[in-house]
């Protein structure tokens, strides 16, 4: 494909080292769309016959049905799916096949199947996350009234519910859909056009194959085009901190999943046991989620660290672009994936909560609080109610004696769900359900183009 | 500070492992205003009295006073910038102070002082990212005739401009001021009155502290609100995507600078001599801010990592964001006002440039196309002209010779200005002064919170 | 310093970008024994005369006083380090200081004095660690048997002594002690004599310098030895690895903690308040152990994401070495450190260990392996052992009943102390101890250079 | 194989999230040579019949020549290769298989598995590094009278030759090499019998496994031994450092390749051409091994990532260690692999590099330095030949004229072959041929255990 300027093949080592077909054969849907396009662009600009499109569309459209049969074939040789696809092409119907490379290069063409590819990507994530946020938010719903102990640095903090917990997830992951839908939308500009690095003297229309294929507008400067790979970096980042989030739920999962703690329990649907201890019920699918955090964390630094230092335009070195890409994507969704099944299948043990959430001291805050509504400087009645607990500990007094306060006062501020109610929390849950309903919050591309 | 609790002092070992204040003074200002609206608040809903008020508002002016003037003295033992402002206000005010922390947590508090501190620091950078792009604008107005050869793999691929180069690089610092507006416009979220975990049960209102200070609204649930970093984390990753286009800015402008290349030359304000050897002129600037880029990817990397699988909600993890945001934002600014130095100052050889562009072999893929216009395949005639170079390349002919155009064809195909003329690049121009030029372009908050 | 090339100063951002000074002056010391070094060797081969030298000498040790009484002045304007000691000189003892940069040049210096850093840096490291593991044998003798449940997935798994644990630790450390020593000894060759990539034409001796200064030999080729960081990347991959291991630690420390677990308690010389919460007693030394890993990695990957794809041979991003081996050097040393303090004063509850340890399920792997010894094939028996769990754990029977063993058979079975004595464990105490006990397991340099 | 502890079968998206034998299979060798020496010692202890052990070892045998003939089944529900061995043994010889698993583990077996898979690793790393640095060395010995530039920030610094380039990079590899063989040699213990984590109360010996596999000794600690994965971040941390080097060497070719440079030329095997431009012949070989680094690097703080703030001992997420080790390895070994055919083939273009090196500002240090022998103090003679350098710069003047030297003893220096010649370099070769030539250099494992 590279014609007539070389002499000899390339060494079997070289070739394997080099070949991308092994991974980029995912951009096959993509591919033919945009072979689709490009062909009904030169034709309309007068830049191949009407029978040459007809052929192409004719090889396209069988290639797509021997792709979905999986009958096609691969082959190293043959590099990459750019490639492939031209082969299949000639096979299918022979010369018009020569004419499709007209005016476009790989370069342009795998930086737009991989924009191409993220689209749908981001479309297949938003969907699993929102049917994520919605299993939170159901399970939020269903334990509005479960108080347990908040905690901060692990160490009893306050009371709160269960349903607090869970929605402050989903507010996490509403960030996430946020920042997907941004890179997404960014990324949804069309290279095409761009030639290899410095556009095509052939009278083609860049707008009219953006405008085929959904882009939202093209990419204006032919070498930006090519050569940059911001879009990948950034959507492998956004999946990084959703990773992060995830695996900070998984962390919970794994401690609230404990004898120590207890405050949820599995189903064995998310659980596996062991090869050596017959009484084992492990939270596997808790922990991968934690551990996948690496991975997509890992891949996003490959991706910065590769574009690093390149000088412009197109680089071989972007080829690694890919893998790393579609493995982060891969990873976080089946993560997502799992996690809804996790939270479906959960089983809250709003008892072990409760029983949890009667630590007084969760309390202590309520107690120099009411202090300070009966005047006392807050430093003064945080010093005052700290002495108090400090005494009860030591077991000198059964009881917090604050004072300032009469037993009874106390007694009544040492209620965990009292307490819940005065601080008015967990109301997100109208906010968050209403953001799960509306398709257009889930939607890629709503974004407007600001530039 | 912590009141009453402890018997014992920590050891100076862990006094000394455990202290921010060595970097979190950078976030005076914001506490001091943190300080001002929230004892604004406190007084709206009766907590405190006007008195009190009137003395904070004094010992907060004054403490601004002593830091602009450099006379605030920081003392380990007092932890982070927190507590120091509240034992500033106690020297200034006496009793005030200890009503300043109701209905507040350092937890809360921080991420509060963090978010105002990144909307300031994001304007900085984008005033200097804009003087950056107007820098490139201007550049490119002077090159737009300046014909060089375009380069893929590091070869010589197509003439393109020294313009259409430097816009290059403009587009993609205009994604960029994107990336940084998203950022830290997500951030501007009030998290103040999420107290350590779960809100109060003091009759606060959260709205008026978030207006007072600028936000764009609240963070609405009070877990989420202490425990999650994932603003730092996105405001690193754009730095970190800006500092990998500075580090490709930066090779490029080494390599041009090589006696090789030759294309540019740098001024002797942004260059520096060797101890050693008497001749040398190195191009240090590109150099560091190529290096530089790796250590936001390390910053970026620290963020991630730190926040993997840590529990909710607050833990004293987290307070290992700052050094790795704050060193981020130095690096990345400092190479962005550097590069302007750099392109402000710059000798383009124009010379050198059009000399290597008169290379025959960059018109090849003009040659094939000219062959596509009259009716050949363009496979066909990639292969045509591939043999033809090769001919040439070998020494057997001293020209191009393409079976299907004259060699009067070919000559004129073989000059470069007509190659760059006849595929009408480098327009963006307008496109960039127009935004450069538009003010509302580089505003952070500009963005429309969309949940 | 760079001589008579140059017409214009640096513009100041530029200077303040490139200066190294603020972080380098921790290589003074290094610095001057290898002014010493080298100025000692200069002489020798007739390059400076002795008055020359005595006042190099006199000078010296001059600046070496003045640093120690912290009376030297630094000034950005002078770079680095070198320059700044080069000044320092010709204050003190005139135009002998122009003759001692002969025959050397910074690439060769700051490697030279690097290396030489983290002999010094290694060893102080090895001595905290050292120090970290005696702590660790010392709390593993006092708890020989505390019975503690064993965790896998963080779920109960079998019977183990908290000294079986605490002696992981130190296995770990153990390794990481090998890991730190031969990342130091393969940096103790000498670079200096490279020059700045070509060595010099004057008739220096390298191995003599390289001897005077400590080090086990000289790097032999000179462009690699101005030009490669592997040996900073191997270290602090090494303290990587250390901190990671640290953090492990952390994350048990904390979890143990917790009200839930409950099997120490921290000491109040090493935990903190809340500002807000008058009850807390956080582990904060625990989690920032844990956070400082990221740091550490962060620093890591910037070291190694310099590297990547830079040409030989010195480059000026190589500046970018030093502050992220400074602070990862910093942030591990300090960690270790602490958690000396933390094993020192804690306190093992070792009945809440034992309670936690008398759940039966710890024991079943016991009751299979018991049938194994009666003819039943393991996986059977596990099976079998497996089916007794659950039948008690869903209530229908208040032991196990376990078909193949009598009752009393299995009560004897489970007491978890019998298990752990059947298992011979944690015996790797004396091997500990005596790794401890010999010096020269903890010595910088000591690996026999194999090259 | 979990026994009877389960209702539920696992949701089918959980199993395809949990199952690792896609890419675990990799160590089916690894996991049948510890299935023959584990029952061997389990019949040596009278854990199993004779008739067992032969069975197991028929079996065993049927399932490696099944593998070879790659006529093994695999199966998603088997989970790992652990299970599948099982399985297909039980196929195979029936009962026996329930008896295989008896005293052991996944979680100890996974981790000798993975270790002895480390071995053959990077005995056939060493292999082909060894392979390469013999290329390196040839090459040098073909060109130790190859002046050429040596360049430092790119620009050109001092005549040297270009075997002294190349010894460079055979250093620094010589250096990977025992980094490597460090990393295999600390891997080289035996976890086998550590069990789930607390060993096992059958009367097995755990040397004897150790030794019939080939280790150096046991993992003392049983915890620490299932738990850790140090060793694999070791030698993924050598790989990214190897990965490293390579990128560096992957840009000195793809900068000598270009036209400007011009200094060497790549075969037809190790380049490619480009689908649209006709005249291009890239160096894509170099550039990936260049890519390649960034995604040794990312797997590396995969690694890292992964276990920082895990709880010991064993948990689900280091699973994850396996995809990273294996893809880094792959990457690295193909990268090693390439990079001899490149320089097996490479053209080096004596002239060009020869005529670079007439430059003679590259002489200028060593105009200093004679200078410096006519007693100039250094300093003073570099700022004298700054100016001359300066002035012929500015074209003041067609040579350099150097105050204290005659024109003629400034042509004698200004020769760099006699420079080149002065300056006794590259004299290292004999230094890597040696160790080229030694077996023992390139073994693993025949690193002295110290602990």
């Amino acid at each position: 494909m590279w014609g007539g300027r070389f002499d000899a093949p390339p060494d079997p080592r070289v070739q394997r080292f080099t070949e991308s077909i092994s991974f980029d054969w995912r951009l096959l849907d993509a591919d033919l769309r945009v072979a689709d396009a490009h062909a009904a662009m030169l034709r309309a600009r007068g830049l191949i016959s009407a029978k040459d499109l007809a052929a192409i569309r004719r090889g396209v459209a069988s290639i797509r049905r021997d792709g979905e049969a999986r009958k096609l074939v691969f082959d190293e040789s043959l590099e990459d799916i750019h490639t492939h696809v031209e082969h299949w092409l000639r096979e299918r119907v022979g010369a018009a096949a020569d004419k499709l490379h007209t005016a476009r290069s790989r370069n342009d063409l795998v930086s737009t199947d991989l924009r191409l590819w993220m689209q749908d990507a981001a479309t297949a994530l938003l969907a699993e996350l929102r049917a994520l946020v919605r299993s939170l938010a159901k399970l939020a719903a269903r334990n509005v009234d479960a108080i347990m102990p908040g905690y901060t640095h692990l160490q009893r903090a306050q009371p709160v519910t269960f349903a607090h917990v869970v929605l402050g997830y989903a507010e996490m992951l509403l960030r996430d859909r946020e920042r997907i839908r941004d890179a997404a939308g960014r990324a949804n500009r069309s290279p095409l056009g761009a030639g290899a690095i410095a556009g095509t003297t052939l009278p083609i229309t860049r707008a009219s194959t953006a405008r085929a294929l959904g882009f939202s507008g093209t990419l204006e400067n032919s070498i930006d085009a090519v050569s940059d790979r911001d879009f990948v970096a950034e959507f492998v980042g956004a999946l990084a901190i959703l990773a992060v989030h995830l695996s900070r739920i998984g962390e919970d999962l794994v401690l609230w999943s404990t004898t120590e703690f207890g405050f949820v329990a599995m189903s064995d649907a998310v659980t596996t046991g062991s090869s050596l201890m017959p009484q084992k019920r492990n939270p596997d699918v808790a922990e991968l989620v934690r551990g996948k955090a690496a991975r997509v964390i890992g891949a996003h630094v490959a991706l910065l660290t590769l574009q690093k230092g390149l000088p412009l335009a197109y680089n071989r070195d972007l080829q690694e672009d890919k893998e790393a890409c579609f493995d982060a994507f891969d990873s976080t969704l089946a993560s997502v994936e799992c996690l809804q099944v996790v939270f479906e299948s959960l089983t809250v043990r709003v008892d072990r909560m409760r029983d949890a959430a009667r630590d007084p001291a969760l309390l202590a805050t309520d107690l120099a609080e009411a202090l300070v509504l009966r005047g006392v400087p807050f430093r003064k009645a945080h010093e005052t109610v700290g002495r108090a607990v400090r005494t009860a500990e030591t077991g000198r007094s059964t009881r917090f004696a604050v004072p300032g306060l009469t037993a009874s006062e106390v007694d009544v501020i040492l209620d965990p769900a009292r307490s819940v109610r005065r601080r008015h929390l967990a109301t997100s849950i109208d906010r968050v359900r209403g953001l799960v309903a509306r398709e257009s919050e889930w939607r890629v591309g709503a974004r407007s183009d600001k530039a």
